[in-house]
Order: structure tokens, then sequence, then C-alpha cells
């Protein structure tokens, strides 16, 4: 039974890390911290843990955290991970960090984006980027996890196989992504008030979405090339739920049965990425599921290539990831509680 | 052409409220002012204004609003207002006050339930209760209309025409009410984030909401009673619109014909109540409207008459009959701008 | 290892059942079928099912169906079960039936309401009203199980405990309810297409829902009074949840905190209702989960006690409750696949 | 006063045309018609047109009509107008026509996509596409418009600026659409209904929308050359509303600043078209009105320009630009009943 501490316990990220665990046969949460005026019961925060988990969410102390806990999720803003996790892991604790601050290995590209200086260097070349379908050995052996972004999640997992494969002609890649509300965080802002989002429909950040640098990190590292993509998301009056419509050039001569066998081939025993072949993505099918379902479609008149995937952005997107990852890093079966 | 000012242009009322003048013939908007940090331009604030309304949103300044305008709409936080009327009226300025501030007449009412001690005691009395349906020749002659609450409309155009004609068997009244979430004002709160009212839904404030002693107020006025009803409001998931669910004891021997009857004399010529006998009314049929739609049930076997009405909270229940209550206090048709 | 057949797989709560029984350790599907054109992979009707049950959904073949489980769910339209149930008893399969056609017990009542002539009386009488709070001993040893409606499980639980207790004056009790989309089951009706219920809320069938008499049917079998009670439903844009706002008299005398020990003592060994004492049941906190949350509110002053309840419609208003009651009927640890 | 007439009165741009002509003050509905089971009020199908609109929606009856009215709005399906039409024209009525039928110029792209044979060929030629940025001359005198699709609207309207003044490097231009519900029309079909679409996101017809040729038939009669463009529509769980984001490659050497110039100098004198500097449109700003509003991002490290517009599907989509069309037609100022 290994003991768990969630920090960042009331977001809607940490939320959803205690709902899958409390499902989890081979755990006990046993630590909660959160940045709140006092100390109080969980399921007096969230009153749907009640007769569930009992026990206090607390006021951030590490000594204590380190007394209760073997390993911690952080479920935290960005530029308060890197100020938690190194204490942490100078006691042996593992950590999977949920926030971008050990995803991006180029420190000024984080400085850039994330507009402060980073303090934890030496932690961000020791960490694994915490996607199990590409670094699933090093997850295993890792004490600390960067766990994907929810837009990079569902973008490196649709783009990988045709990347790997040398199926695209050049490197001009637009994503239009399209994400639930819940994918903001938990934050008081006029942005989010609920008539400002309901029946409407708004894209932001175009082509300047801190997750644009993580997806090129990772797209360029795999094909050893500098990628640079049109990014441009929307949010859409959803809770749950991240669907990206991607279009690229195919490679000529290639056709949309050799596609389809190159995703199958690549995916044939990844637990959880599905793809469709008679029909195309929905938000629907993944919401409350850890899944990245992905369907190809090659127009040939017109020369494009367009990818649809889909997952749930609390999930594949951020507390299920980590949890596949706390699996592996904890030689549980990987699939635990995320079915 | 009589010139408007617009004194909380910012809210969602201040919003509507523009909309309509918008497509009035006999006024021009001369004037707007807000909570804000510093002067804009009123499309920068509203981009959806862009090319309809070229004027500056500004810091409020008394004496600039009185050089500017004739007749103010003060959609102002309750407390607020009381500060901002009487500077107004001192000016021989007409006001329209969307807040609570002048509509309840005992004082000790409004403190108790407001949390403050009113300052503009004189005006109170003054004020007319701004429901054109029971007030429409005050309404004519005043200077200062206390614009009625969003649930107490729906609720007092419900209930009138039974208590009027005796129809009751006793005061017990119920009211359900729901309400969408432009009725929460435009705050950010976090109990108003979108993800935490999507797919949610719940009471609130239960026989707790300062709308009730205004309900009561005006009943007990036209009963000569003391009325205690039971008010429990609830937030649904939906922008505009209140539909009210109200329970009541008939007296013995009248039937559901006869009931129809006396709704539909009452409101024979009125140009915003509309009773339904073949359908129910649906929050659908009046958004975008000023009208209130009502129903009326009678169950004989349980002995129990239940009432169903309905209105755009922000039209009927708030912006739509302050420029009902303009038009009535300025000669113009009753009706402009509203159908 | 129970093998498990689900009839009417294709609806909400066929769905729902099939998502739980994939969590379930102790029992293995074995059989799905539906009214559809042709028999067909279960994962091409729901995509979501892909990778997680490779299994034909068949048109309904009895003989079959007995070769392949042992208990079946019937999530089937009213006046449809009737006719299946008798079959799969009468060779010793244990059945739990959705629909309400064994949980009316008066068949004058039943024939009223669902306007059909019962063929099956003999099995009404055999089935045990599957609420497990008020027949727990009895649906252990039973073969078919009336699992209970939406709507009467959130009403009956919050009104036992003060009817048991005695604590009302008389039976005036009014109910208002408030439900999500999939209660009304998944029909191509243009009532029901998105535009028409998105922005939108409405009552429907005041004091003629089928669900009324079997609340009435329940709580008069407790009190050994005839209850009349009003029971007016409305539809909310929301995917799914119930919440019910009830009204009622309290015996003179009685105060809160004796009213709270009532709930919290009848409930307290009880694994899926919940008292709320601090804030007030929300369709949030229940959604997805099979509890029932309750809290009650006492005006003394107006001499009325108002009890909410909040269930999911899809779980302990129907799959979730179902396989509760399936967890007793074979000796299941209660609450297995439902936390 | 013209004589107006609506055929198809009953579906949501229908019901929509209706709504914006009872503010028309030139104007008088004198004939509704629609395929219903009888003949019956209006405001007994649309209850919130009571004391609005006084008037019966008929079964349609050809000679009736053309003894009522002068000028019809044909809201129809696909492959139902042109039969409707010809019998009109024939009258010297004048017909604006919401259905594709008359805006697809070359009949085996009509037949290939509508899978019908045009039996109207003759009115084709002469029909005018009724979007008046681009053909306002000819529709003051045109008897028979083709009102634009609501995908179309918005699309030609974004790109035509770059286009006429030869401002993309090639025609790879990318489409990626989003639409509320009404776009679907009122249809009873299970991929509608509520459950199905809220909480759902979902792309269909994937570069197999029929509008996608009706945009490259104007686009490529603006350039005089084929261009094929990929257009990639998906559904959003709103009522109303379109955005688009389009992707296209600049010109090398043109920056931000002139691309500005280019559209706002094109757009200058237009009623109904806004150009956004500061912020994005968005669905929001759009509802309700029968604006296209729409901003340009130019990304030149990565040479790709994004262009993103929004209308009202049902307003400048639908029955506001036929409005708009009509009060051409008839010589009314443009913006009657639109503002």
């Amino acid at each position: 039974m290994v003991k768990v501490g969630v920090i960042g316990a009331t977001g809607y990220t940490g939320e959803e890390i205690i709902r899958i665990l409390l499902r989890h046969p081979n755990i006990k949460i046993t630590y909660l911290a959160a940045k709140i005026e006092k100390e109080q019961p969980i399921d007096e925060i969230f009153p749907y843990l009640s007769s569930r988990l009992d026990l206090n969410c607390e006021i951030l102390d590490i000594q204590k955290a380190i007394s209760k806990a073997d390993l911690f999720f952080l479920a935290l803003p960005h530029t308060v991970s890197f100020k938690v996790a190194p204490l942490l892991l100078a006691h042996n604790k593992k950590v999977i960090d949920l926030s971008a601050d050990y995803r991006i290995k180029n420190l000024s590209v984080y400085e850039f984006w994330y507009k402060t200086k980073h303090t934890d260097t030496a932690n961000v070349k020791k960490s694994v980027y915490g996607l199990p379908e590409l670094y699933r050995e090093k997850i295993k052996k890792a004490d600390l996890v960067a766990n994907p972004g929810c837009y990079p999640t569902a973008a490196i997992l649709s783009l990988l196989p045709l990347l790997i494969s040398e199926s695209l002609e050049n490197t001009a890649i637009i994503i239009d992504a399209k994400s639930g509300l819940t994918g903001a965080g938990r934050k008081a802002s006029m942005d989010f008030f609920f008539s400002e989002i309901n029946e409407n429909l708004k894209p932001y950040k175009i082509n300047s979405h801190q997750h644009m640098p993580e997806i090129e990190q990772e797209l360029s590292k795999i094909t050893e090339k500098k990628i640079l993509l049109s990014f441009c998301p929307h949010l859409i009056p959803i809770n749950r739920g991240i669907l990206e419509t991607i279009y690229c050039v195919p490679r000529s001569g290639i056709d949309q049965e050799k596609i389809l066998r190159i995703y199958k081939k690549f995916y044939q025993t990844e637990p959880f990425v599905r793809i469709f072949e008679k029909s195309l993505p929905t938000i629907r099918d993944v919401v409350g599921t850890n899944f990245c379902d992905i369907a190809v479609k090659l127009d040939k008149q017109r020369d494009i290539l367009i990818v649809v995937s889909a997952i749930d952005n609390l999930l594949k997107g951020a507390a299920g990831q980590a949890v596949q990852n706390m699996n592996l890093m904890c030689g549980f079966p990987e699939t635990t509680a995320l079915l």
C-alpha cells in the first residue's frame, strides 16, 4: 500500500486525482494540501466526498508532507511547482508534477513563455516527460515525472505515427483545438463567469499559447527537425474534453489505407489509444475515460491529411495520465483504476 | 428627443437597457457611466456595440451627468443607488432605479435584509413601485420609480388576480423559483464559474432571499393581510429567464374555468401579460421579450392550485420593465422599443 | 462469476448498466440485446466501448438469452417488460426490471396510468420493489426486482424518515422536481431536440406524471394512510441528475435539530444516503455517483418544512440502484462497482 | 406596405424571419404556410407569438399564396424550393429562397451534392446570389434571390478582401468551422437529441459538406482561379452562431497593418461587416444581430495568416440576410428591422 499525497487538492485536477485514487486498490491517500484559508475536512470543500474520504485538507507544510506520504501529485500552478518539488525529491519522495515546470527542457524557452526565472534547473534535466506511449521505460524508473499538458497530449499522440513513419511532405502543421472550461482551471475571473461562456465560443491566444512550444519540443525531438506549428485554441461551453482537428500535408503516394495501418500498428499494444475507422472521435466518447481516440482522413484531391483526436482534458490530459504514470513508477498494472 | 443616461452601464442590466434603447425612436443615449478603471469607448467594453453606439463610458461625475441627460437609469448595486438618486432628483431629473433601494417602504425591513442604514428616506416615501400592471397611473406622474425585482415581478403578476378576487382559501403560498445566471449579476465569484454552474442545479437562500419581503410587501398591501410566503429559488444553467411554480390552496367551490376567466379579465388590456390556456409557459417563449406568461392548473382532487409563470429576468424582470416605465413617465406609447 | 445479460442495451439506462458492470469484479456480461435493425458489435453502436467490451448486441432471442446468462437487467420500455420477464423467470433466471411494469401493485392503477392491460399479474405479486433502504432483506431473496423510478427514489428517500417518525402535521405534500434530459429516455422526438431544450426550462405533466402514483403507493404503504401528493416535474437543460424540493407541514413542536437527528439515525448505516447539514444538495455532488443527498430546512415562522434531495437519475435513479439490487440478490458486497 | 408570405414558417429559419418582420414598419405578413397536419393559428405552434401575430399557418396552396402576398420567403428544404419558386415567379412575385436550390450555378455540381435532378434550370440562371456585399446592385433588380448558406456567408466575407487584393501566396485555404445546432434545422433525429449534443463536440462531413462547393464557386468566380479548399465543420452545443477559423498562406512581404487596411477599406461602407482590431470575434458578440465580425492575425515566423469570423447563423447566415435582401429588392433602407 503506497501512501500518496495530493498537493493542490482543491483545483479541478487535484479533485480529479482524488476521485481516481479512491478507486485504486494499491494506494492510500494520506495527505492533502491546498492554498486555503485554514485546514478543513476535504468533504466540507467538496461535499460529494462525504462518507468517501475522511481527511483534512491542510495548508502545505513540507515536513509534515514528507512524514505522511511516499509519492506526491503536485497539482499546482506553473512557477509554484518548482519551489515544492525539489524539497520532496531531496527526501527521496517520488513526484508527479502536473504543472509545466518540468516539461520544457530548454530553460530560455520556459522563461520566455512562463515569464519567470526557473530555480530548479537540476531537476528539469532529470525529469521525464510523462507520456507513456513515448517514454514508458524511462517513466518506470523516474523519480520526477513532468505530466504533459492537455493540448500537447492529444497533439503529440495524433502526430507521432505520421512523423515517425515520415508520412508528411513538410512540417506545415495546423492544430485547431477546442477545449472545455475545466482546462482553464478554477479561477475567479469574469472571463469564465457562466453567462460569458455559455452560448458563446471564442478563440484565444492564437499562435501564442504556452502549450505550443511544448508540442514543438516533443515533435522536434522525435523528428530531429525544427518544427514550428500553428496552434489556435478555442473555448467551448462544455465542462470537460478536448478535440483537436489537425491539418497537414501528406507525402505524395500515400493513401488512406496505408495511413490507417501505420496508426494501428503504432498503437497496437497501447491500452489508452484507440484508432477509429468507422466513426470520428467525439468528446462524448472519451469524457470520463483515460482514452485518446484518433481518426485520420486523407483528401487526395485537395492534398490534405486531417487528423481528429479527442481526450478528456482532466483524465488523459491531466489526472488520468498522472495516475497512469504513478502505476508505471510503482510497478502496478498500468490501467489500474483507469478502466 | 429625451436625453437618457445609464449609470451602471457595464452590468447585465445596464447592457440590456442600452440594447433596448438603441431601438427606441424617441430617446438618445447621451451619458454612460460605470465603476471602471478609466473612461473608455463603450464598444471596447462591449465589442458587439461596435458601429452601433459611439459613446464613452465614464467614471460617474454627477455634475457632468446632470448636464448631459434628463432621465437616468440607475443599474447600480443595492445600497449604492440611494447615494446617487437624490443628487439627480435634486436637479429635477427623472430616475428609474433598478436596485432594491427604493422598493421596500418599511425601512427596518430594508435595513434587516440589505444590512445597511438607508440614507435617503425621504425619497423612499415618494418613489413609486414600478409595476405598471398595478401602479400605471402613479408611474406616469412619478419622478422616481423603483423598478421591481425579477422574482417579485413574476410572483406578483401570478398572484394578483387570485388575491384580488379572493380565490384562495388561505395565505399558505409556496413559490418554487428557477432562474438563469444573469440574475446573479456580473460578479467574479467562483460560485458562478462556468464549470460550477453548467450541468448543475442548486437551491439557494431557502426562505431567506431578499426578494421574499418585497413580494410579501406588495401582496400584503393588496390584500390588506399580512402575507408570509415560502420562497425557494434555484440556479439553473441557462443565461436568461425565470420560471416560477407557485402552489396555493383554492377557495372551495372554484373551478378551472372560473379561475381562467379571472386571469383573462384581469389582464385583458395589459400589453405584456399573456394567459396561456393550451400550453404551459416556458423560458423559451419569453426570452428576448417583455412578456410575462402565466398558466393555472387546478387539481380539485388534491385541493391545490398551481400557477406557472415565466419572464425574461433581464427584460420584464429588469431592463424591459424599466423602459416600459420610462415610456409611461415620458408619455411615449407604452410598448415602444419593447415589441 | 455470474453471467449477466442486458436486454435493452442501447437506451441510456442500458448503456449505464454496461458502464458500471465493466468495473464489477464478480460478473461477466455475456448477452446483450436491443431493438435494432441487425446484430452488430456493441462498440459500433457505442464507440466509447471500443477495446473495452467485445460483444455483439443482438436482436432479442429468449432461448439464446436463457442459454447465455443467469441474471438479466431489463432496460425496456414500460409494457414491454411484462412480456419478457415471465419467460426468463420460468427458466429460473433472476430478473431486475427497470421499467414500471412490476412496480405498481394495484393493477387498475397500473392500467390507468400506463394505458395497457397487464398480462403477467402473477409476477407483479411476487416482485419486490427494489429500494434497498426499505426492502433490503426481501431483495436478497427475490427472483424479480422492480427497480424504482427515478423521481420516486428521491421522493421516497426524502420523505420516509418524516413519515415513519410521524413528524408531519398532515399529508399535504408538494414535490417540485427538476430533471435532466436522460430521464426522458433516448427517443427521437422534436420535443427533445437540442435547441428546444437548451436555454429553456419547462414544467410538464403537472399532477399527471406516472411516477406520482408510484410515490403515493409506497408512502401510503408505510404510513397506512391514503397519501395524495402534488407532483410537478420540470425539464432542465442538463444531461443527468434530479433535484427535488419538497414542501410539507411539520408537526407542531418539532425543531430543526430534532428533524436532523431523525434523518441521521434513520440512514446511519446506509451506504448511499447522505444527510447534509452544512450545505444543500446539488446535482453536481451526486452526478456519477450512486448517492442520494438530502438536506432539511424548517421555517418555524412560516410553519413549513422543506426537504431537498438530489440523485443521479441514471445511477441511484436507475442503473446504479439496479446494480445495488444485483449485489444484494447475488450476495456480493452491496457497494461493489458503485463507489 | 408590401404584403409578405413565409413558406416553411415552422422551421428555425422561418420562425426567425417572422420574428424580424414583426419589427419591420414597411411590410405586413399576410400568408404563412408549412408542412403541417392541418391549418392552425401560428401562435398555437409558437406560443411566444401569442398576442403578436394573429394569423393561421396553412398547408401550402399556391393559388391562395399568390392572392395573398407580393413577396415570398421560401424557408424550405433543399430540392423542395425549386418546385415552388417557379410557380410564384410565373405570377410576377418576388422570391427570396433560403434553400440551396438556386445557389449553385453549375447544375452537375448541384446534382452531385444534392443527389437530385434540378427541374427549374431556367431560374437558376436568372437568380442572384444574395450576398449584398458582393452583388448589391444585382439584388436590387432581382426577382429571385438565392440567399447564401450560413457557412458560405462567413467564409466568403472573410476571404473576399484577401483574394481580391491578391494577398495570398496560393489557394491552400483551410476552413475550420464551428456551428450551433439551429444550423442543423428542426428535425427529429436522434443525432440531435439534447443529451447527444450537450457536453459533446464533434466534427462531421469532413471535406464532404455541401457548403464547400458553394464557397468554392463564389471564390473561384472572384479570383477566376479554380479554388479547392478544405472545410471541416463541427457541431457545438449552443443554439445559435457560427465561428470560422480560416488558415491560409500570406503573400510574402505583406504585414499585419497592410492586411488590416485592406479589410477596413474593403468594408468601410458596409453596414453589417465589422473588422475587429483589438479583440477577436466571438459568437456572443454577433448572436441576435445581422453582423459579421472579422479579425485577422498574421504570424510571419510561421508564415501563416489566420482569419476569424463570426455570424449568427439564423441572422446574417439566413433570415437576417434574407430580410437585408428584401430591403434591397423593395427599395427600403437596407438596415430596416435589422439593427
